[in-house]
């Protein structure tokens, strides 16, 4: 016989362990339990959802939850809730529509993933303060903002759908705040902006997208005003407003900017509150502290996704990294591993990519002069613009690079860039050279591709790669 | 004072040295002598101008030839032909508008470029059978084909040129013939159905684009094919048939298909004549052979670009890689080595990309097994079909991802890969990975952007890597 398999949370780590795991060793009785209605599903796309560019939820799903039963042997039990762990009899608590159980386990995984954070500040429980982690969450902001687009949640489990019930047959919202100048938080924004409202962001820091770097942020900028949008930087918001419990205006030391709605998701908490009660250690970052295997302080309890540390790769430093590649691959090595094949759930070095209306943005490893001398680096960096065709090619468009080395090793750290096309693939070159501990003179001298209609001759990378060798030059020469 | 450098040549390797030698150490003098009547210009944007994209020849010249000579000091002469090296002496003879005269030098670097191949049959001299390495036979073509959208040459000093002007006031073609379904071959096609013409495409191979591989061939010919190409595989050209001096059809084993024009290129020769008159040793691929930094068997003669070989990183054999980015680099550490640093020239792993209609097709690294053996590994490949967006985001389409590694090593290869979208700047992360010598187990832990508009979660990289990682998992388990 076997061994049981059991994992806590149904969607991008829990699922690719389960499914790795059941797929590489039949004989493992996998289980999954998920507490919503929803297993295996792209969040990542609910911003084009709120859009209206994809028409249903269920298109966001990656696997048929019948498919994932049938198909794949895992015994997906969705409305399930895992309330407790008892590590020393092996078992966990289960709340599900079939009442409450106990299940045993040989291996347990938590893939209990993580939670919009709101803003600290009074109003935030006003009807009409959305954030979006989870897809009820996008279907009830998608109604409120266009009742006649998307229908009511058909369960309603959570606050935020009642909240929308007593928005029913009101107008529609004509003007949007998004609080928070992130990634989701300027997704979001164009997805307003493409149904035709007015959108005021806000932001405490000074510039967009701060974990994309402040160096490519100016061009985003230009490009957000340029179509519209109303960014408040360097305003932090004081409050929300509301009448009649509903919100209806954004407080700010400037005043108030009245709005119709708010989505405000400052930042991702991992889940850990059942790790934490059962005694599984947390780690620095608040998130479940694991090894290179994804191994917790109990040799029989993993734990994957957003929910989990990961460590970066340059830094050699546990972060919270709440993204889905991160979590698609710590949760495959894991079934990996308990199939027999011991994997490590790999570091990472930090690259983004997102789409900001016609702007491609992306980022990886460290660009930001203060976070690379905490490491320990000795930082230098290099700016170019360029364009993204040959000069002679039509269509071409500008494109900024920046990239940060360490002055010391003259090695690598980090590139961000923004461009309306092809930066989004190429900053994967960037990361792998990063893995591999490149220098930039060794970046410099790759051999890329080139044909006119996708570059200049020397690939943006090593155009940057070739300033920073450059400038390092001129460091170590003799005065 | 400061030493002379004198090159020969002044295209990409050649004016990259001149530039970066003069920029580097400003007392150096330094004299480029220019056969023809352009310097610094991109041959690659060759077809864009043939097929109308690009008005002006002059569009595709990089910087401008009086630029070269006031902003960055170079001794730029057009119109000076080099033709003969005494390097006992130390001097080279020239022919130039002013006369003939012998010029000394301290360094001198060959960058005397290729010549296009034409398929050895009867009738390749015919009128209205082209090949397009130079900027004047591209201008000859577009003058042929498209008589009232290209000025015939102001100056006339090739065969070329002279055959064209018999076809003056001649008819449009209606019916052109490609000869090599290479890279060039497929672009030339491109631009010809771009202008309206029936195009047939010839190549003895059994499928187009032999350098990016089998794999995604398929594709490739599906898609010219709906374009409405008529593409003859495995039909070798016998000849070419002629009427009144002039081009008429192409001959082959299975009839003659009538054709107004021919472009045969079928491949790149090394120009070494005048490295080989003074003794200037060539390795195994008939091009100049050089040490890492470029240096010639004499210790003051340095080649560059597409007349010297370069080394190729995965075999560490030499090859004749006649392409821009190669040239450039060569050209620009070699003017770094002479202003004092010493630079190597940087080997190649075989990265090229092009436009074939709406697709992009990538290739890296070593992906055919008979390849593969001969530099001695021991192939194993895995192919893909994904997509180039999320499943949700509305305008995916299909990707074809194909890679080979070594199944001693589990050493990454190579790969090639096409779609509509996605793969040009793809292939160059997989280029960094084969520069760092990764394993697929290493690549396929790299850490990826992952945004919806952009990809799948796994990047089609990761992705192929994965696959080729559990291929190999089976190979290494006990039976």
């Amino acid at each position: 016989m076997g061994t049981k398999f059991v994992v806590v949370g149904g969607d991008a780590a829990g699922l690719s362990a389960a499914g790795k795991a059941k797929r590489d060793a039949l004989d493992t009785d996998v289980v999954v339990f998920e507490r919503g209605d929803w297993a295996s599903y792209g969040a990542c796309g609910l911003p084009y959802y709120v859009e209206g560019r994809i028409a249903a939820l269920s298109d966001l799903q990656v696997l048929d939850p019948r498919k994932i039963i049938e198909d794949r042997g895992i015994d997906l039990r969705r409305h399930h809730e895992v309330t407790s762990i008892d590590r020393e009899a092996g078992t966990v608590a289960v709340d599900g529509d079939d009442g409450r159980y106990r299940e045993s386990y040989d291996e347990l995984l938590l893939a209990t993933g993580g939670s919009a954070t709101l803003p600290d500040v009074p109003g935030r429980n006003l009807t009409g303060v959305f954030s979006i982690r989870s897809l009820e969450a996008g279907r009830a902001l998608k109604h409120y903002i266009a009742p006649h687009d998307a229908p009511p949640s058909p369960r309603a489990p959570t606050g935020t759908a009642q909240r929308l019930l007593t928005h029913l047959a009101e107008r529609d919202p004509e003007a949007v705040a998004v609080v928070g100048a992130n990634k989701i938080g300027v997704e979001l924004a164009e997805a307003f902006v493409g149904r035709g409202l007015d959108v005021h962001v806000f932001d405490e820091a000074p510039r967009v997208l701060p974990s994309f770097g402040a160096d490519v942020a100016g061009m985003v900028e230009d490009h957000l005003r340029e179509a519209g949008l109303d960014l408040l930087l360097e305003t932090p918001v004081t409050g929300f407003r509301g009448s009649n419990g509903r919100i209806s205006g954004v407080e700010t030391a400037d005043g108030v900017v009245p709005v119709d709605a708010v989505v405000a998701d400052v930042g991702v908490e991992p889940n850990v509150d059942l790790a934490t009660a059962a005694g599984i250690d947390c780690g620095p970052t608040g998130a479940i502290a694991t090894d290179e295997y994804g191994l917790t302080n109990d040799p029989n309890v993993y734990a994957a996704g957003d929910c989990a540390e990961k460590r970066h790769l340059l830094t050699g430093e546990p972060v919270h990294w709440p993204f889905a590649l991160a979590a698609n691959r710590a949760g495959r090595a894991i079934g990996r591993t308990l199939a027999g094949r011991p994997t490590p759930v790999g570091g990472i070095v930090g690259t983004q990519v997102m789409k900001a209306l016609d702007l491609q943005v992306a980022r990886t490893g460290i660009v930001d002069h203060e976070a690379a001398r905490t490491a320990g680096f000795d930082p230098i960096s290099a700016l170019i613009t360029t364009i993204t065709r040959a000069h002679y090619y039509p269509g071409w468009s500008r494109m900024v690079v920046h990239a940060t080395a360490d002055a010391d090793s003259g090695r690598l750290l980090g590139a961000n860039m923004v461009g309306e096309e092809g930066t989004a693939h190429r900053i994967n070159s960037v990361a792998t050279a990063l893995a591999a501990e490149m220098t930039v003179t060794d970046v410099g001298s790759l051999d890329y591709g080139y044909a006119p209609p996708f570059g200049p001759v020397w690939d943006p990378v090593l155009g940057v790669a070739k300033v920073l060798d450059e400038k390092l030059g001129r460091i170590s020469e003799p005065a």
